[in-house]
Order: structure tokens, then C-alpha cells, then sequence
């Protein structure tokens, strides 16, 4: 038999393969990964390559294939199909990008980096032969040895639900289906024909916010994202009181439980309808939560979360069929909820952990995911410590006297001139700051709008050091209610609720408490590891919007550090989710950090009381903030 | 170290191991399997063995060893705990049948035989240590590593409905609990301290009687039965009438679903009722029915099994957790479906497979499984062929005039003296034969007293070998009504139902049609594999009762054979469903099995027709019965 050599670009992986082997099995034996849903069959058109060299050193171009090429690039040029084109001498073989089983994805952190594109789902298409009276054999039976000889997928199993519909979807499909294949391992689905699109959805369930994002599991892009007010708030606004619901009502658990899996699937309800698709469309879940939410998503009963010593039921990541947990997606739909760590540190944490990587750093890093539940992070790929506290949910929004969920109309950004004491403010939906006359459209303040407005009123000198209001400012924004004083942010014309819109002295409270606890957290941490100075603080958090970093730095809400050194990269529990949701190695990674990563409990670490009161002040009570004097100190910025 | 001798009897291992070992560890380095629940903690007892050396070559008695033993012998003797022990000397120990691992079960089939038993669960006693704040380890992660050292079980999952309950669980027993372990898979359900009881339910789903069997599954043994008539009739006599009830009807498919999962649900409730357990005890099922059955039990369309080419949606063995069928066991517990064969030669003929292993023998074997769906099994360990056949419900005492189920009251034996013609019979739940004088307590005739009373009717010319009835005897229990001709097996004055129980003119032909598909099926198979004669007839059959060989015979049921080496075996699918549950490694060998057999469809086979009307004869109207002549020539049995 004749031998010719093939040379793969850009892996430059090469070889000698007979005469007649497609492009497809040359990869295949040389180690080269190529993209293909249908298995050879010249049905996908994933599998396109530019030839390099003589086009003649293959066999002609088919049918199928000119048709599938065409298509895509208007002329067919020097592109062909790994699976129709045969090697009949020399060819030197280009693999586009698009055309690689795992495509890269890149993602904005702390640091910028990409992973691949490893969904924990793939797409297969079979041509099966159909049943005669001489040939009977079962419509499962004859999928699975199909998918086996095209794909190399020996021993499959088949979900039940996807058994159910199996025969129909054989026929509709006239002997031709896809199927969708869970971890090399399941049929979880099969669609009559061939189907290319398959969608998955990641979730962050916070205590106080919801997010999700529906992504493309074949490009990794997020297509829709959906947000809400966790609907368990209504049954107590953080952890404790979640729990103290579970244990003070016979069917507190059964009501947390249902007021969360009714908010997941509005959730893939809203996500879906936005690019006209159903949740029968979305065939794997990923899930993350602190470990109350984690438990109460399960059904699990949250007492022992409450009670010291606070061991959950479990802190590995599960899959679980979503239709289990009352789930209406895709029948057969797996739900992966990622690890957790210790205590209230959460399967969100451990999201956040494999996003910003900080166990790849040589930099002592601290990572701050600010909820109404606050974890904290500190190390580097020596050692890494964690911890959660209670933050309240002044940092989402809520229980602010004009708080809201970051959305359109909330007020996002403040800024105050120190020395008119004019107020101009961003509103979410708006690409331009506030002025007089324009539209009013704010409807309230959301988190980093809140943190940013207190971080302002400081520096301007309409509150102290200790949170109390200067009584002495001649500004008609400055007013005294049966509450307490109150700083006016937007006049009632610059509003869509036809109110003012302020900041209280008990919503100064709040931001204090909130902080103090991150903080007093913080220095814990850095004394447990014997470190003084931050080399990098990274600050996530479901506020919506980016937190402002110079505004979360001038009120203390993390020790000293270089500005620059300072990244606020929005919701990274989220875009961890995301991750395992589109990469299951960043699954096993997760397994690994969640066991890796050292818990302290803090509210039995000596001297967190005293941390906390001296943290109370803005930014510390003695702590120094040299970055912060260096902030105070520049010129008025042009502000107002 | 020092070392010493240990000799394991009867199994004659025999080796060196360090001073100090446990016998129990000892046995695991030599390869002797020992029984042990509570992995070595002197709590199950388990692991007793016999020391047939000087007792003082092992450490002294634990005060728990001396208790556990003590109660089960009285005089603690020279038993010991292989656990307990530890080898101080050479030792000579006898491992007795109870301590084994595998004990064996013997059964009865047509060559008696024993199975080892190695069910799918397994228990394990963990005692875990409480969990605190230096250690506040997951439960789950406790539970699994605890199983993993004590029980070398690595990488278990545990069921998210096990889960759910195990904080508590853990808790209730003081961190001691059992975990019952599925296939060393996964943990299916935790009980709070020892628990070593465990049960699994076994069910035949015929199309006219389902027959359950719950069994004691650390022993084996069958500790209570419940049968019932299957709710399905309701919509349909046979499997054809009942996949066009689903195809008629919008909701078809799912009553038919919800009748027979309602009635496994009876079944699991009764059978445990009657030994004080209740469903929740059943943590493993074992299912064994025709193909329509089976779908039927899943959920599955059976539409394409009634539409040619007859092609299943699977044919392999499943497992599914039981709560996915909406069974109600215990939560976790999993349902083994048998594999199917081909056409409607289900997971019932693969159960008769197993019970009687005819590809383990060299003679000829005929097996019938005789049901209102009939199954037919030929061949010997070189070739197997199966057919199936409708044989209509009259051998399970169905829609036959007095007919019934067998069930105390129904006519089980008949004889008829052909001189006097004068009938005596048996009733089920009466020891005795039946006298003028008696309590009347017959009810009905069920499968087995049909076959016999038709049998003896011919025997004794009341009916022609065409099934007319002899219009010229000169008896009182020969009666012409409307509907035909009809025989008195009982008086009114015999009866519970105060009217005279008859065999009519249908009933016979009842008989007649379903033995001639039998008949007629048996021949075109023989005729494949170039057989003339039979080496070895098995009966099988949900009648109740076994049935009457001779009759059977007599009929014409089979072609002739030595009523020797014909064995009447009762309900074989169902035993081969218990066997399954009892033994996973006969799950393997059904999987196998149920791919080697050939499956031969008798409705396109050519010459069906014409075999079938020439069997509607009794014994036929052609073939020589040599065996049948020889009965017919005796003397005359003293009857009556």
C-alpha cells in the first residue's frame, strides 16, 4: 500500500498514512484533534481545513462537501472537509481555529486568561439502518453500537426520560439523530435529524441575587443573561435567618426549598425567551451558592449549618438529574453544583477561586467576594486561607432605605464636588452622567451606587470618620427626618419616583457593619498567614455593575494596597460557574482547591470582636491607609 | 516481626502472617472470603469461625465477642470473631458455611441446583467520629472515607434521596450508622446505628397475573408472596388488545403505566405486610415480564412493538431508580429490569433462561413458559432458538366460564373415572380430594385444573379428539345450555357459589386454540434446528400450581416425549427474577444469554397456519404420540 506524508498546521504534528485515508482519520492517527458532530458522515461541516499545498493530492471534492463549504465562505477556495477529502499524495493540512475540538475562550480577570472549551456535553449524529423483520434489533441497542463505531463511545448508557421519547424521535427523524452525550458516559437527549445548537446554563444563587447566564456549550459565548431577587428573601434576609425559618416551621424547609428552584426556573425561562429558545432547550446546569444555598437548593435541611460545629452534609460537587430537583429544563438535564469549601464558604467561593486562579500566583493575594454572605480568600500557590462573614445586604441593594437591585434605573456611580457639594450620579441603562435637565429616570441605588455614594460623602466631609453626619454643613441636600439626618443624592425631578432619592444615616450604618466585618475578616486572615502588606486585592461581587475600587479603598473596606494593584472584576462566583459550566477540567480543579483551601471560622478566632469595632470607622480606626491619604490629598477632582 | 502459620478450613488456605493480625485481615491477605456488616467493630458477628488449634495461640476474648457469640450458641465453646482474634501462635480455623460470604441457595428446577448468593446491596456498619470545629468535616466525606477503610469501598456516590436524610440520620445513631451499599457503587440508604436486615422484591409482570416475591436478602429466602391479577386486563385480555388500547387512546399509554406500577405498589405493600415490614424495607427490585410488559412497566410507547418489524426501544438489562417509575420503596432503591430477547419474547423468558439453564446442557430441551402470552425456548448448549405466541389467557383460568385465578377455592386437580364418570377434584388451600359429604368450598377452576379437567374429559370420551362433546353419554353431568354443551366438574351443593362449576364447549375450545399455538410453535422450531425428537419437556407457567404433566401430555400441549424426562418446574420466569435479584453475576450471565438466543418469529414463519390447525386436535392430528397411547392403554386409575 502507498504512503504519503500529511503535515497538520499549526500543531505541525505530521506522518506517513496510506493512500485513501481521509483527512479526518490522518488527524485522528496523528494526534490531532478535529472538531465533528457527525461522525464522518459529511453532515456537520465542522471538520473544514485550508489545504497548503497541491489541492490535486486529494481525492475530488463531493457533493455534500462543496454544498457545506460553500455556504460558510461564499467561494469553497482551498477549504475542504477532513472527512470527505482522501490523501492520495504529499499535503500539507491548515486547522482554523473554529475547526479544533476545543476552541479557546477568553475571559476577562484579574488577570486576563483563556480557557478551552470543554463542555461536559457533546453532540454526536447517526445515520442508524433501520429495522427489518430480519433485523430487529432494539432501537437503543442500534443508537449505542452507532455511536460507539463513530465516535469511539463504548458502553453508553441512556437516561430514561431521553428512552421514553427514543423511538419516536428515530422515526421522526427517519433513521437519523442526534444525540446529546453526557461526559462520554449518557444519552441524555435525542433529536430527530441532525441538531448542531445545545445550551447550558450557569447560576449563581446568592443570598440575596440570582444570576444567570445561558451560554452557547458550542462557542462558550453567553447568548442571555437573567437576574432576580432570590425569592427566599422573603423568608429572611441572610443565612441565619433562612435557617432559624427551616428550624422555627414545619415546612420551612419544603418553602425555602421551593421559593429558590421556582427562582431557577424563571430564571431559564426569562434567559431562554430572550434569544427565542425554551428550557427544554438547556441540557446541563452548573450551579454555585454558599453552602446554605448550596444545602437549601438540594433540599437539604440547613440546621446543621447552624449549629456549631457547622459540618454540611456534604462539601464535594455533585450531579444530580435537574428534573430531581424539580428542575424543568431539558429531561435528562445533569446539574453540576461545584464544591464547597468549609462553614458558609460555598460552592460560590470555590466559583470564584478557579476564575481568578490566585493558587497559579507567586503574589500574596487577597480576594473579597462581597455579598449579603462575604468571603474572603487570602494566599498564594503556597497556601490559601478562607473565611466568610456576614456582610448584610447593604453591598446588593437591599435593606437601604432607597436601595435597589442593580437593574435598569438604579443609580450606580456617585460622585460629590467637596467643595459645592453638588451631586451628579449614573444611572444603570443611561451611558451618560445625570444632569438637570435631562430625563429622570433613577429609581434608586443599588449597591455599588450605595458604596460609592458613602465613599463620597466621606471624602466631601458630609459624614466623619465614625459614620455620624456633619451637622454643621450649610446644603439644602443635607435634611434631618424622624429617622435621622439623610443626604439627598438626586432631587425628586431627577427621579422616576417622583421622591428624593438619599442615603440615610442607618444606611451609612449598614455600609459600616458590612465592612467592618470584610475588614476585621481580612486582617484575621493576614495575621493567621504572619503578612503585612497586600500585593493584590481582587473584589467580586453580585453588585451588578463593577464596584469602584478608589471607593471601596477610601472607605476601608480592605486593608492598604496600591490602587493599581486593586482589580474589581464584577460577578466572578458567576463567571466561575460559568467555567465549570463550559470546562470540566476546571471541575476536577475545583474539586481539588475546595479541599486545598485552609477554613478559619472567624467568630471563634481570638479577637475578631475588637477587630471588628476598630473597623467601624472610615477606612480604620488605627490601621493606616497611605493609599488613601495619598487620594484625599490630590486635587479636587472636576466633579458635580 | 514475628510470624506464624493460619490454615483456613475447608477451603485449605493456607499462608504466613505477622504476630498480631486479626484473623479476619489474615483471611483477607490468604483470599478467604469471611462475612462482616460492621467491618471489623465486634458488632455484627458476623465472622465467627471455629478454632480447631490451641485457643491460646490468640489473644484473649473481647468482652463483646463473648457476648455476640454467647447468645447464638449458648457455651461460647472455641468459636471466636475473626475480627477480635489476633494470631499469636499457628492456628488452625474453620470457616463455617454461615460466615462465608457467598452461601449458597438451593433451588429447585428440573435439575436441582444451587446459586451462590451475591446480592446487588450490601450493608456496612460505620462508627464515624462527631465532627467539631478543628474537624468540621463534611457528613458525606465522613461517611465515604469511613466506608472506604473499613470496607475497602472507594469512590462511592451516595443517592441524593439518601442524602437528604443523613445528617439526621448520623446523628440519631450517635454517629454509628449501616449504610446499604448498591453494586459498591453507591450508597442507597443510611440507617441510623446496626442494622443488618435487608429485603428485595422480585416480580413476574405476567400479562394476566403478577406474581411478587419479597426475599430476605442476607439469607436468600422467600419470606412472604403476593399475586394479583394484573390491573391491565382491565383495558385488554392480551398484550395486542393492550398496545391497541394505547394506540387508540390519548391517555392509553398512561393508564396502562399507572395500572401496573399501582399494582407493583399493591404487591410490595401486601407481600411486606404480611412479615410486619413495610414497602420502605424493599431496597432493591428485580422485574421480569414479556417485552409489552416490560415497556409498559417503563413508560414506553408500545406502539412499534405492535407495528412491523417489532423492534424494542432496548433490549438490554436496566437499572432505574425505582422512585423514577413511581414505585414506592425505599428512596434510593433501584429496579433491575432483566434484558429482553426479541419480538415479545421478554425478560420473562430470559428469567426461565437463568432458572433452568438450558445452554448448559447437552440434551435437547423444549422449555415452555405457558401464559396468556406463551414463550418457547429449544436448543442445548450449542444453539438456542425462542419463539412467542399468543396463547390467550385460559391457562392462567382466565375468561373461561367458571374460571379463576389460582387462589384458595379454585379447582386445581380433576380426575375423571371413565367407567362411572364420576369426577373428583382438588381445591388450593384444601389438603384433601375432594368427597360428597365436605364442606363446600370450590369457587372456580384455575390454570392447572382447566388443563387437567379437559385432559381427563378426553380421556374418559366425554369430548372427541376434535373437541366436540360426546352427545351420546348417558350421565347428569352432561348439560346443553344456550350457549352449548357443558360438563359438571363440581355440584351445586360442592360449590361456595351455590351453582354447579362446568367446563364448556368454549372453555374447551379455549384450550384447544392455545395448545395448538404451543404445539404448532414447538414444531416449526424443531423443524429450524432439524430436531425429531425431544430430549427434555420443561413446563413453566404462572398457573399457581404446577401443572399436571400427564394431562399436558394427554392434550397434546407439547410433542410426545418421556413423561420422565418432562418437568414440571411452575413459575420459572419468576424465579429466574429472584435468582436475579439474588445474584448479580446471574445478571451478567442474562445479559449474555439474552444476545445468544435466536429468535425465530413465528407469524411469518411458513407453515404456521397449517401446523396450527392440525394441533388443534388432541393429541394431533397427525404426529404420533407413543407416550400418550401408553398412558391411554393402562389399566384404568382407580378414580372417582
Amino acid at each position: 500500500m502507498k504512503k504519503h506524508q500529511v503535515i497538520f498546521q499549526p500543531s505541525g504534528r505530521r506522518g506517513e498514512v496510506e493512500e485513501g485515508t481521509t483527512l479526518q482519520e490522518a488527524a485522528r492517527q496523528l494526534g490531532v484533534e478535529l472538531d465533528a458532530i457527525c461522525g464522518g458522515k459529511q453532515v456537520c461541516g465542522k471538520c473544514k481545513v485550508r489545504i497548503n499545498s497541491r489541492l490535486d493530492h486529494l481525492s475530488p471534492m463531493t457533493d455534500p462537501e462543496r454544498e457545506l463549504l460553500s455556504t460558510e465562505h461564499g467561494a469553497v477556495g482551498d477549504y475542504r472537509l477532513a472527512c470527505a477529502a482522501r490523501v492520495l499524495g504529499d499535503v500539507l493540512v491548515f486547522v482554523p481555529q473554529e475547526s479544533r475540538r476545543e476552541k479557546q475562550i477568553v475571559r476577562k480577570t484579574a488577570t486576563e486568561r483563556a480557557i478551552p472549551l470543554r463542555p461536559a456535553i457533546r453532540k454526536c449524529y447517526a445515520e442508524l439502518t433501520p429495522a427489518t423483520l430480519e433485523d430487529p434489533q432494539a432501537d437503543w441497542e442500534r443508537l449505542q453500537a452507532e455511536l460507539d463505531r463513530g465516535f469511539g463511545l463504548e458502553g453508553l448508557s441512556i437516561d430514561v426520560r431521553a428512552l421514553l421519547k427514543l423511538q419516536d424521535r428515530i422515526r421522526e427523524g427517519g433513521w437519523r439523530v442526534t444525540a446529546t452525550v453526557w461526559m462520554d458516559r449518557e444519552v441524555i437527549r435525542v433529536e430527530p435529524g441532525y441538531r448542531e445548537a445545545s445550551y447550558g446554563l450557569a447560576v449563581d444563587v446568592g443570598t440575596t441575587t440570582v444570576a444567570g447566564y445561558l451560554c452557547d456549550l458550542s462557542t462558550g459565548r453567553v447568548v442571555a443573561t437573567s437576574a432576580l431577587m432570590n425569592p427566599q428573601v422573603a423568608y429572611g434576609e441572610d443565612v441565619m435567618s433562612r435557617i432559624a425559618y427551616a428550624m422555627n416551621h414545619d415546612d420551612g424547609l419544603a418553602r425555602l426549598n421551593e421559593a429558590i428552584i421556582e427562582g431557577l426556573n424563571l430564571i431559564a425561562r426569562q434567559a431562554t425567551e430572550q434569544v427565542g429558545l425554551t428550557p427544554d432547550d438547556i441540557v446541563e446546569v452548573c450551579l454555585v451558592g454558599n453552602t446554605c444555598m448550596h444545602h437549601l437548593v438540594l433540599g437539604l435541611d440547613p440546621y446543621h449549618l447552624g449549629v456549631t460545629p457547622f459540618a454540611p452534609a456534604l462539601s464535594r460537587s455533585l450531579d444530580v438529574k435537574a428534573r430531581e430537583l424539580g428542575l424543568r429544563v431539558a429531561p435528562g438535564a445533569n446539574v453540576h453544583l461545584l464544591p464547597i469549601e468549609a462553614g458558609f464558604v460555598g460552592a460560590d467561593n470555590v466559583g470564584v477561586l478557579i476564575a481568578e486562579e490566585p493558587y497559579n500566583q507567586e503574589e500574596m493575594t487577597l480576594i473579597m467576594d462581597i455579598g449579603t454572605n462575604g468571603e474572603l480568600v487570602l494566599g498564594n500557590r503556597q497556601r490559601l486561607l478562607s473565611a466568610s462573614c456576614a456582610t448584610g445586604p447593604a453591598f446588593e441593594g437591599a435593606h437601604i432605605k432607597h436601595g435597589m437591585r442593580a437593574a435598569p434605573g438604579a443609580i450606580e456611580r456617585v460622585e460629590i464636588n467637596s467643595q459645592t457639594l453638588e451631586v451628579r450620579f449614573k444611572v444603570i441603562g443611561l451611558s451618560r452622567w445625570s444632569h438637570a435637565l435631562e430625563e429622570p429616570r433613577a429609581k434608586g441605588i443599588c449597591g455599588s451606587g450605595i458604596m460609592d455614594a458613602v465613599a463620597e460623602m466621606f471624602e466631601a466631609g458630609v459624614i466623619e470618620a465614625s459614620g455620624r453626619f456633619n451637622a454643621d454643613l450649610e446644603t439644602s441636600r443635607l435634611r434631618v427626618t424622624e429617622q435621622g439626618p439623610e443626604f439627598v443624592i438626586a432631587w425628586a425631578s431627577q427621579t422616576a419616583i417622583g421622591r428624593v432619592i438619599t442615603v440615610s444615616l442607618a444606611d451609612v450604618r449598614a455600609v459600616q457593619l458590612g465592612k467592618a466585618a470584610l475588614y476585621a475578616g481580612a486582617r484575621l486572615l493576614m495575621r493567621r498567614l504572619g503578612v503585612e502588606q497586600l500585593d493584590r486585592v481582587i473584589l467580586a461581587g453580585a453588585f451588578g455593575s463593577y464596584i469602584n475600587k478608589e471607593s471601596a479603598l477610601a472607605l476601608g473596606l480592605f486593608p492598604d494596597c496600591n490602587l493599581e494593584r486593586v482589580y474589581a472584576v464584577g460577578n466572578a462566583a458567576g463567571d466561575g460557574a460559568r467555567i465549570a459550566l463550559l470546562n470540566v477540567d476546571k471541575r476536577r480543579e475545583a474539586e481539588e482547591i475546595a479541599r486545598r483551601v485552609e477554613y478559619v471560622e472567624l467568630t471563634v478566632e481570638p479577637g475578631f470582636q475588637e477587630a471588628f469595632m476598630e473597623a467601624m470607622y472610615f477606612p480604620h480606626m488605627r490601621d493606616a491607609f497611605p493609599h488613601v491619604e495619598y487620594l484625599l490629598s490630590k486635587a479636587p477632582r472636576d466633579k458635580g
